[in-house]
């Protein structure tokens, strides 16, 4: 165990940490931006740093095709590669084993994959994809894992979670212990709530950096997320964080982290900025729907973000979406980071000041008040 | 007359000058970016700021189709509208005259255009561009004009010069002087000797803020380009600001300067950044060559600009151009934008320093001599 957490507050089951890296400190709850083949599409990172980005995810996969293990190691990591002096987390594939099952091939030591790109093999089990996230200088790698679709039946449920325990067993003995640097284990079940119990004490005993909630975000729902979490949580370790992983929407995050969840991941504020999706405190809007052609106003007129500050309009922005100009994209991209950041930030200060639940439940009904229209 | 142009240096007939508008002020020689529909392609104007950008060029025909005059007027002007604070040009339709040629029809008062967007009708002529441009608060308006096309025969450039004079006129007439704001008159004449002389001497009577070579950057090539302007460059007055409109590659940029031009804008350096195209001290080169995969040097060792100040590499960037990321763009475009400005002010700082054609001709010859390859 390398990696320093330390819980610094409670609030009911709300938590307030701080995790300790080489690359630098994580304060908890934490949103992980996604950074897939080691970059937020179209955000250079000095912006991440300006919105308070205190960590990013990056995926195993998708960088051993491109640009491959070589190039990552001789720019000295994907940190140096990109530019990006912060903590990384990196997924281990696991996801892709369940997202790319077409094209993949599951044994009992690990994955063959068929390459998207050109056809070719790509392989990956425990050693490969701990060796990988090593030579990427990941700051907190991932056990390789089997994650599972929704829905799927106890019986395969049970033999995918035993599964993915014997990888997390090699995935430890293949991870170097290094100061600064972590590993966490990752929980599967699927809905179950046995295997899920199961999955977490078995995992305990190997004694991880941190463990996250796998197999979620999948296509469940909502409700049923938060009854998994809610089923697994006490289980958890009370010393070590707890990674909900691929969630989720603001409310997602506000009602994990009430149940107790430290991190998060989610490609929601980058995919939907360029898309032109757009989350403000009161609710979403998409900057592409005519109405926002003569609305002056900023996407949302409370927002500190680097946007919103300088007076951008909803006008502007639906004009720059209009003409397919990328600077939609990333003004869009930006603001939403900045949005989820700034949520993020307003639980951890909630949880310090004892009042997460009046400010928790404030976010959410404003969200669900939605934006308020220009008058005609 | 309501711009105020300082001639402050010259060596032999280049020339360092400051252009003070309601704006702000533009040393020259001056290079202005492209942003036709209100936005210089993914790039934000504080960028453009700290690379040192003291004027951007937009396009009235393709403002007047998206947003259309009633959005940009209600933002209070086009700077207001996209969040930049420092002076701006607008071209007046006149190019798209020629570069629409196929959907537009030209007639003794102005052109009538099918838009290429829904077939819609749109009409330009010296009122409606002159008066759609101070809707814009453009800070210095071109006059409505007839660009012709390359080659073109005599009859038919003189035809259309004298139109283009006559709409000068009326350009002039529909101008509203406010202080701080200013309009050029365009010269046109195609290659011809005594037609661009006969259309600078008219314009010269109608008392512009500055002249603009037009109908040049067509096709005709460096050589002819050079030509024209030796020929028209002594008829132009010497208190006035010159403009080489849609000019062109750094070796056109430093050869019109030493004839004594002022002021430039071009597509170069952004088009280009969007298709891994960049330019360096050493020549071109383009990102997307796989020899970029493993060259971890940044572009230009010794540009000052934002990415290769931090260090971006090569590799990096080959990897965001091969994935598709924006990122990619962005990077390019800044590099490339910092690289035009960097050589107007080295050039701008040789005149003033008498050493123009020293600093030009090393610049030439590095040019010329192209990327040092890695070695193998």
């Amino acid at each position: 165990m390398t990696l320093s957490f330390k819980l610094q507050h409670k609030d009911g089951n709300a938590r307030a940490g701080i995790i300790h890296t080489a690359h630098g400190t994580i304060e908890t709850p934490a949103f992980m931006p996604v950074g897939t083949y080691g970059a937020v599409k179209g955000i250079q990172p000095e912006e991440l740093i300006k919105i308070g980005v205190n960590i990013i995810l990056a995926n195993t996969y998708h960088l051993m095709e491109r640009p491959g293990k070589v190039i990552i190691e001789k720019s000295g990591g994907l940190r140096k590669f990109m530019g990006w002096q912060g903590p990384i987390l990196t997924d281990s594939g696991g996801f892709q084993v369940m997202s790319l099952s077409k094209m993949s091939k599951v044994d009992e030591e690990g994955v063959t994959f068929k390459s998207h790109l050109d056809g070719s093999s790509l392989r990956l089990n425990p050693e490969i994809s701990i060796k990988m996230q090593k030579s990427f200088d990941s700051t907190i790698s991932m056990i390789f894992d089997e994650c599972t679709p929704y829905p799927i039946d106890y019986e395969l449920a049970k033999k995918s979670m035993r599964l993915s325990f014997r990888w997390a067993e090699k995935s430890k003995k293949y991870f170097d212990d290094r100061n600064g640097y972590g590993i966490f284990g990752i929980v599967q079940g699927s809905i179950y709530k046995d295997l899920r119990e199961e999955s977490i004490k078995e995992l305990i005993q190997l004694n991880f950096d941190g463990l996250a909630l796998g197999g979620l975000a999948v296509g469940e729902g909502h409700e049923i997320m938060v009854e998994v979490v809610k089923n697994s949580i006490e289980y958890f370790p009370l010393d070590k964080p707890r990674y909900l992983m691929g969630v989720g929407y603001p409310k997602d995050i506000i009602e994990s982290v009430k149940l107790g969840i430290d991190m998060f991941d989610c490609v929601l504020p980058t995919r939907s900025g360029r898309t032109g999706k757009v989350f403000t405190k009161y609710g979403e809007l998409n900057i592409k729907n005519a109405k926002y052609k003569k609305d002056f106003r900023p996407l949302d007129i409370k927002c500190k973000c680097a946007v919103c500050a300088k007076n951008v309009s909803r006008s502007y922005l639906h004009h720059l979406s209009n003409i397919g100009d990328m600077l939609a994209s990333i003004y869009l991209t930006l603001h939403n980071i900045n949005h989820y950041i700034e949520l993020i930030s307003d639980i951890r200060n909630s949880i310090i000041n004892k009042n997460f639940d009046e400010v928790s439940e404030k976010r959410l009904k404003d969200y669900q008040k939605g934006d308020i229209d220009l008058e005609n």
